[in-house]
C-alpha cells in the first residue's frame, strides 16, 4: 500500500444550514477542510496509507480538528500541536443565480505561523512514496512558502515525486507573487493540476478561447494551456478540470490530462450540485490515486473525474466516495437508481 | 366505504438528515415503512377503510411503529404485538449520479418469523372487499410464504379480489425461489403491479426493447410484458410503472395498464425528487382505490400515476398526497403555483 | 437618505422544516413576512431609511415580530403595540408538480382591527418621500381600507408619491370588492405593480394572450395590461411581474414596465427555487429603490427583476440580497460561481 | 373495556426549543394539548376506549391535530370538521426562578364558535360509561358553557357519571363568570377534581392555612376544602392536587381525595420537572382510570399521583407513561434506575 | 429617556448543542456577546436608550453581529465597519462536576487594532447621561487601553459618569499589566463593580476570609473589600457579586454594594443554572438602570441581583429578561409557577 | 507507552432527542458504545495506545462505528469486516422519578456470531501489556464465552495481566448461565471490577446491608463482596463502584477497592447527572489507566471515580474527559467553574 504525504492547513468550516444566508443563521454546522486534507481523505478514502502533515492549536477545536481527518482514515501523528489559532471559513451555500460566498479568518492560524525547523521531514518522509502540496500553502504567507520549499527539496532528495495543484487564491496573494512563488516550486514538480482559471492567474497561460467568467469552456484551448504547463516546466503530466457552472445549482464538469504526448479527455458529467466545495481536490487526490496503483491514464483520468463529480453530490469538502462507486459511475451508471 | 386489507412487514426507516452520507452523519430521522404498509396509507388517505396486517415487538418502538400507522387513519386492531425486533432499513439518499442507497436489516422481525396460526384470517377478512399484498412478503423467508398462502387461499375462498404488486427484491432472494413462489400465488391473483424490471426478474417476461439500466423506456415492449402477465396468470389487469432515471435527482414517471383488452398509456411526469421510495406503492395503493371506486380504468390509471408522482415529491415512504391533489395534478395543473 | 414609509400586516409564518408536509411536521420555522414588510426590509437592505407601519400585540410573539424587522434595520418606533393577536400563516413548500400551500389565520389580528384615530400620520410621514401599500392591507377589512384611504389622502396632501401592489388575495376578499375599494385607492396612487394575474382579478384588465394558468406568459398581451393601468389610473408608472411556473422547483422570471410613453422589458431569469414567497414584494421594494436613487427605467427594471430573482433564491419572505449582489446579476454573472 | 368520552379543545401549543425565551427563537416544536384532550391520552394510554369530542377546521392543520390523538389511540370519529381556525398557546419553558410563560391565541376558535345543534350527543354517548370536560370548556364562551350544559344533561339523562377539573384560567372569565355557570354545572357532576387554587377562585372556598403563593401546602387546610366542595355539592368524590413550587425546576406534588366518608392522602414526589404542563390532566385521567377500573380508593389516588409525578418528566401534555411504569412508581421504585 | 454609552468587543459566541463536549459536536449555536455589549442590550431590554460602540468588519458576520444588537434595540449607528476579522469564543456549557469552558479567538480582531482617531467621540458621547466600559477592553491591547483612556477623559470632560467592571481575564494579560493599566483608568470612575475574584487579581485587595476556590463566600470580608475601593479610588460606589459554586449546574448568587456610608446586602438566590455566561453584566446593567432611574440603593441591589440571577436562567450571554419580570423576583415571587 | 487490548460488541445506539420517550420521536440521535469499546476509548483518551478487537458488518452503519472510535485514537485495524448486522440498542433518557430505558437488538449481530478461528491472536496480543473484556461478551452466547475463553488463554500463555468488569446483564442471559461461564473465566482474571450487585447476580456474594435496590449503600457491606471476590477467585484487585440512585438525575457515585490486603475508599460524588451510560465502563478504563501508570492504589481509585464521575456530566457512552480533567477534580475542584 503506497504511502502518500500531504501538507497544508486544515480549517473549521462554518456553514448555516441548508439555503440559510449568513445574516439569517443562528447555528453553524462545523465541518473541517483543506485543500490537501482533502486530497488525503480522498486518498485514505480509496484505502491508501497517507499521513496529512499540518500545526494546529492544542485546544479542543484544534483536537477536532484532527479528530476529523482520524475518522477517516487518515494518519494524524505527525500533526504539530501547538500555536493558538485554527483558521476558519465561513461557507454560505449558494443557489440558481445567487453565488456561494466564502469569508476567509484564516490569517495567523498556527501553520501560518509554523517555523521551517518545527517540522521533522526526515521523519515525516519516512517511507512515503508521494508528496502533494497546493498553491494555496506558499500564499499563507513567508513562513509557509518557505516550508512547501523545504518539503520539496526534501522529497526530492530522496526521490520522491510531487504533485501540486496550482489552486489560485486571489484573497491570499496576487498574481505577481503567486507567479514567482510557484515558478520556483514548480522546479520541483511532477505532477501539475489546475482548473480552468488557475494557469492563467498564476503563470499568464490562458486559453485563447473558453472564457470562463462566460461560462463557456473550449476544451481545444485548454489543451493548449495543458501543453504550456508542461513543456514550461518539464512536468510528466498535467491536468485541468474545467467546470462549466449554468448555476450555482447546476454545473458542467470534465477533465484533459496531457502528458507530454498524447491529450485525454474525460466523460463529461452534469452535476445537480449539493456542495461544490472540494471538488478539484477530490479530482486531485483520486488521480493521484489513479497514478499510484498504475492505472492507465485514460483510466486514471475517468476516475479522478467520476469521484470529483461524485464528491460534488455530498456535503462537506471531504470526498466520501468509495472505490466501487466512482468505479460504477465509470462504467457508465450515472442514473443513480437505489441500489436495494 | 370498501374495506381493504394488506399485509406484511413494517419496518423502522432511518435516514441521514438531508443529503449527508452514512459515514457523515450522527443522527437519523426516523419514519415507517414496508410496501403494503405503504399501500394502505395511501388508501386510508383517500378516504377507504383499512387494516393492515403485521406483527411487531411489544416494546416502545413496535408501538412507535404501529402508531405511524393509526396516525394516518389505517385500522392496527389486528397487528399482533410479540416477538423481539422490528425490521430495520437504513436509507441515504442520493443525489445527481449519486444513487440512494439502501442497507437492509430486516432478517428476524417479528413478522418474518410469525407462525401459520398466529393470524385468524376468518376475523381479518370479515367485511372486507380487497385484499392486497406485495412480492416482498413471501420473500421473506418460508413462514412469511407459508403465511401468504393461507391468506390467498382464504380470502379467495371469501370471494375476496386479490392484487399483487411483484416487487422482486434481490437482496431476499434469488430469481429461481422468486419464480418459484410468486408462480404459484399468482394463482389467486387478479390484479398484478410490476415495475419496469420485475416481470424479467421473477417470471423472466422481458420488454423486447426498453433496457431500464440504460435509462431508456420502450413503452411498446412493455406493453408486450403485461399482455404475458395477463395471458399467463389469467389476471384481469396487470399495470406496469415506467421509470426512467436520469439521475437520482431527476425521474420520468409514467405506467400502462392492460386489461386483458386494451392497452392504457398514462401521461408521464418529469419529478424533480424529494424522496423516491414508496413510489411505486403509492401507485398501487392509488389504483386500487380507482377500481374500488369503479372509475374508468384510464382515469384509475392517471389517478394512480398522478398520485404517485406527487408522492415522490414528499419525505418518506407513506403517500400523504389527498384525493383533490391527486385530481388537480390529472387534470393538468402541474405548475406548481403556490395556493393562496 | 430617502425616508420611505410602508404600511400594512407582519405576520408569523410558520413553515415545516425543509419539504415535510404539514401533516408530517413537529415543529415550525418561525419567520415573520407581510407584503409591505418585506418592501421596507428591501428598501432598508439597500441602505434606505425606512419606517413600517403597523399594530402589534405587546406579548412577546409582537415582540419577536418587531425584533425580525429591527434586525434589518427597519425603523419600527411608529409599530403600535396593543390588541390581542399577531396573523399567522402557515407554509408548506412545494416541489416539483407539488404547489406550495398557505393557509391563512390573519382573522381579527391587532392591525385588522385597528381604528382609523390610532396612526398619527401628521407623525409619521415626517420627512417621508414616498408610500408604499399594497391591495392585502385594503383586503383586511373596512378598518383597514378606511386606514389606507386615510393614509394615502394624507400622503397625497404632503406631496408625498404613492406606489401599490395590486396583490389580489381571493381568500381575503371578492373581486368585486377589490374592484370598488381598489379603484377608489388607486387615485392616490402613482406606481402600480401588479403580477400577471392581478390586474384581471382587480380591475378585469386581462392580456388578450397569455393564461398564466397554463404556463405560458405572452409579453405583447401584458404590455396591453400595463398600458390599460397607466391610462385608467393616470399613473406614472406601471410594472408588471410575469412568473411562468414549469413546476414548484423551476420558474421563469421577468418583469414589463410602462411611464406612458414606452415599454421596457426585463431579462428573464430560470430560477431553482429556494422559496419564492415574497418574489413580488422585493421586486416592489427594489423598483422603488431605483426609482428613489434615480436610475434610467431600464435599469431600475433590470434592478428589480434581478433583486426579485435572488430573493427567491433564498429562505423566508425578506429579501436579504445586498446592493452589490443584484448589480452583479444585473451585470450578468449569472453562473453562481464561488466567490473565494 | 369501558368507554370514555370527554368533550373540550384542542389546541396546537408552539413551544420554542429547550430553554430558548420567546424573543430568542426561530423555531417553535408543534404539538397538541388541551386539558379533555390530555385526560382523553392518560386513558387511551392505559388502554381504556375513550372518544375526544371537539371541532377543528377541516384544513391540514386540524388534520394534524386529529392525528395527534389518533396516534395514541384515541378515538376521533366524532371531531367535527369545519370552521376556520385552531386555539393555539405559546409556551416558552421557565427554569429555576424564571417562571414558564404561556400566551394564549384560542379566541375564535372552531370549537368556541361551535353551536348548541352540531352535535349529536345521542351517537356520541352511545355506550359511554363515563364523561368528563373541565371549567375550561364552559369559559371559552357562552357557546361552549350552553354546550357544556347540553352533554351534562344528557349524560345525566343516559345515568353516565360525570368528572369535571374545575381548572380556573384566569385570563379566560372572571371569578364572578366562573362562580356562576360552574355552580350550575356542578350539579351534574359527581367527581370533582381541583389544584390547590382552583375552589377559591371559582367557589370561594379557601384553605384556612396553606397559601400557594408563598409556596407551603397545608394538607390540613386542604380537607377542609375538599370536604366542602363534597357537601356542597353532593359529590361522590373530590380530589385535590397540591403543587409546592420551589421553583421552574423543582416541584413537590400529592394530592387528597374525599369521598363524604374519608380523607385519603397520596405519597409526595419531589420532581425535578421536564414539562409541568398537563400534570393535573393526567392526574385526573389516571384517577378516572383508577375509579373505572374499579381500584380501591387509596390505590386510585396513588396511581394517579404517580402518573401525574412521572408525565412532568416527559415533554409535551399528553401523558405517555405506561400502566406498568406508573404500578412501579406507586410500588416505591423511585429511583430512575435503568431498565437493562 | 437617559441615554448611556458602552463601549468594548461583540464576539461571535459558538457553543456546541447542548452539553456535548467541543470534540463531539458537529455544529456551533452562534450567538453574540461581550462584557459591554451585554451591559448595553440590558439597558435596552428595560427601556433606556443605549448605544454601542465597538468596530466590526464589514463582511456579513460582521453584520450579523450588528444585527445580534440591532434586534434587541441597541443603537448601532456608531459602530465602525472595517478591519478583517470579529473576535470569536468557543463555548462548551459544563454540568455538575465538570466546569464550563471557553476557548478565546479574539486576537487582531477589528476593535483590538482600532486606532485612536477612528472614533469620534464628540458625537458618540451627545446627549449621553452615562459611560460604561469593563476591564476587557484595556486588556486587548495597547491601542484598545489607549482607546479606553480617550473615552474616559473625553466622558470626564463633558461631566458624564462613568461606571466600570473590573473583569480580570488572565488569558489577556498578567495582574501586573492590569493593576498598571486599571489603576490609571479608576481615576476616572464613579461606579465600581466587581465579582468575588476581580478586586485581588486587579489590585491585590483580597477579602480576609472567604475563599472563592473553595466555594465559600464571607460576605463580612467583601464589605471590607467595597471599602477598600471606594476609599483608595474615590468612588461614589463599588458593587461586588458574590458567586458560590456549588457545581456548574448549581450556585448562589448575591450580591454587596457599598457608597462609602453603608453597606447594602442583596437577597441571594439558589440558581439552577442555564447558562451562567453574561451573569455579571447583566448585574451591572441593572445596577445601572437603577441609578439612573434614581431607585433608592438597596432596590438598585436588588433589582440588580434579581435580573442577573434570571439572566443566568437563560441561553446566551445576552440579558432579556423584562423590567416586570425582574420586579415580580424582587417582590418575592421565586417560585417558577406558570404565569397563565 | 503501554498497549492494551480491549474484546467486545460495539453497539449502534438511537437515542430520541433531549428527553422525549420513545414513542414521541420522530429521529434519533447515532452513537455507539460497548462496555469493552468504551474503555478503550477511556484508555485512548489518557493517552495510551489502545486496539479494540471485534467483528463489524463491511457496510457503512460497519465504518461508521469503526470511526466513531478511529476518531477518538482507538487502533481499530484488528476489528474484522464481515457479517451482516451489527448490534443496535434504543435509549430513552429518563429523568427524576421516570427511568431510562434500554430496548436491546443486538442478537445475531456479527461479533455475536464470530468463530473461534476467525480472530488471530496471537498478532492482536503482540506487544500487549494489558488485555480487558467484560461480563457482556461471552453473554452473547457460546460463539463468544468460547472466544473469550481463547482470548483469555492466550493472554495467559504470553503473561498479559486481565481485567473483567462482570456487567451482569440480566437480559441476555440467566444468573445460573453466568455463574457458571464467569467462574470459569474468573480463572484467568487479576482485576476483577463490578457495580454493586454484579457480584450478587453472577456469584451470589451478597451485601449483608446495602440494598441497592431502596437506594441505600451500605459500604461496609461492600468491603466484604470485594473481600470475597478477591479470595475466591485469586484476584489481585478488585473494584466496586457504588451508586446510589435518588432519581435519574441524581446519583452519588464512590467506589472501594481491595488488593488483599487492604480497603480504599474513594471521595463520593452528586452527580447531576447528563447521561449515565457508560459510567461504569470508564471507571474501568480510567482504573486501568492508573494500574499501567503505576499510580498508587488510592490515587488510581480516586482518578478512576473523578474520570467516571465525570463521564456521567457527558453525553453518550464514550469517556471524553481529559486527563487534566480528572486531575482537577481529584484536587478537589468540584465547584464547576468556568474556565477562562
Amino acid at each position: 500500500m503506497p504511502k502518500v504525504v500531504t501538507f497544508g492547513e486544515l480549517m473549521l468550516r462554518l456553514s448555516p444550514p441548508g439555503y440559510l444566508r449568513f445574516v439569517q443563521t443562528d447555528s453553524f454546522s462545523a465541518t473541517f477542510g483543506g485543500s490537501e486534507a482533502n486530497v488525503a481523505v480522498t486518498l485514505a478514502q480509496f484505502g491508501l496509507d497517507v499521513s496529512f502533515i499540518t500545526k494546529l492549536p492544542s485546544h479542543e477545536i484544534g483536537q477536532l480538528a484532527v479528530n476529523s481527518m482520524r475518522r477517516y482514515g487518515v494518519d494524524t501523528s505527525h500533526i504539530l500541536r501547538d500555536g493558538s489559532r485554527i483558521g476558519v471559513f465561513y461557507l454560505e451555500k449558494g443557489a440558481s443565480q445567487r453565488g456561494s460566498k466564502v469569508i476567509y479568518d484564516r490569517e495567523n492560524s498556527a501553520i501560518a505561523l509554523a517555523k521551517a525547523d518545527e517540522f521533522n521531514w526526515e521523519e515525516i518522509f519516512m517511507d512515503a512514496e508521494w508528496f502533494h502540496f497546493s498553491g494555496i500553502s506558499p500564499a499563507l504567507g513567508d513562513n509557509m512558502a518557505n516550508l512547501c520549499r523545504i518539503a520539496c527539496k526534501k522529497a526530492n532528495s530522496l526521490g520522491i515525486p510531487i504533485s501540486c495543484d496550482l489552486n489560485y487564491r486571489k484573497k491570499l496573494w496576487t498574481r505577481e507573487q503567486a507567479h514567482k512563488v510557484m515558478t520556483e516550486l514548480m522546479e520541483y514538480v511532477d505532477v501539475c493540476i489546475a482548473n480552468e482559471e488557475d494557469a492563467e492567474d498564476v503563470f499568464g497561460i490562458k486559453p485563447k478561447h473558453g472564457l470562463a467568467s462566460a461560462g463557456v469552456i473550449d476544451k481545444e484551448s485548454y489543451q493548449e494551456v495543458a501543453r504550456m504547463l508542461v513543456d514550461r516546466f518539464g512536468l510528466k503530466l498535467a491536468a485541468i478540470t474545467l467546470r462549466r457552472s449554468f448555476s450555482a445549482t447546476h454545473n458542467q464538469w470534465s477533465s484533459i490530462l496531457y502528458n507530454g504526448k498524447e491529450f485525454i479527455h474525460s466523460k463529461s458529467y452534469d452535476i445537480h450540485l449539493v456542495d461544490r466545495v472540494g471538488g478539484g481536490d477530490s479530482f486531485s487526490g483520486a488521480l493521484l490515486y489513479g497514478i499510484l496503483e498504475k492505472f492507465e491514464l485514460s483510466k486514471a483520468l475517468d476516475f479522478a473525474t467520476a469521484a470529483s463529480c461524485l464528491q460534488q453530490t455530498i456535503e462537506g469538502d471531504f470526498n466520501l466516495i468509495s472505490f466501487d462507486e466512482v468505479l460504477s459511475l465509470v462504467e457508465g451508471n450515472t442514473f443513480g437508481r437505489v441500489n436495494r
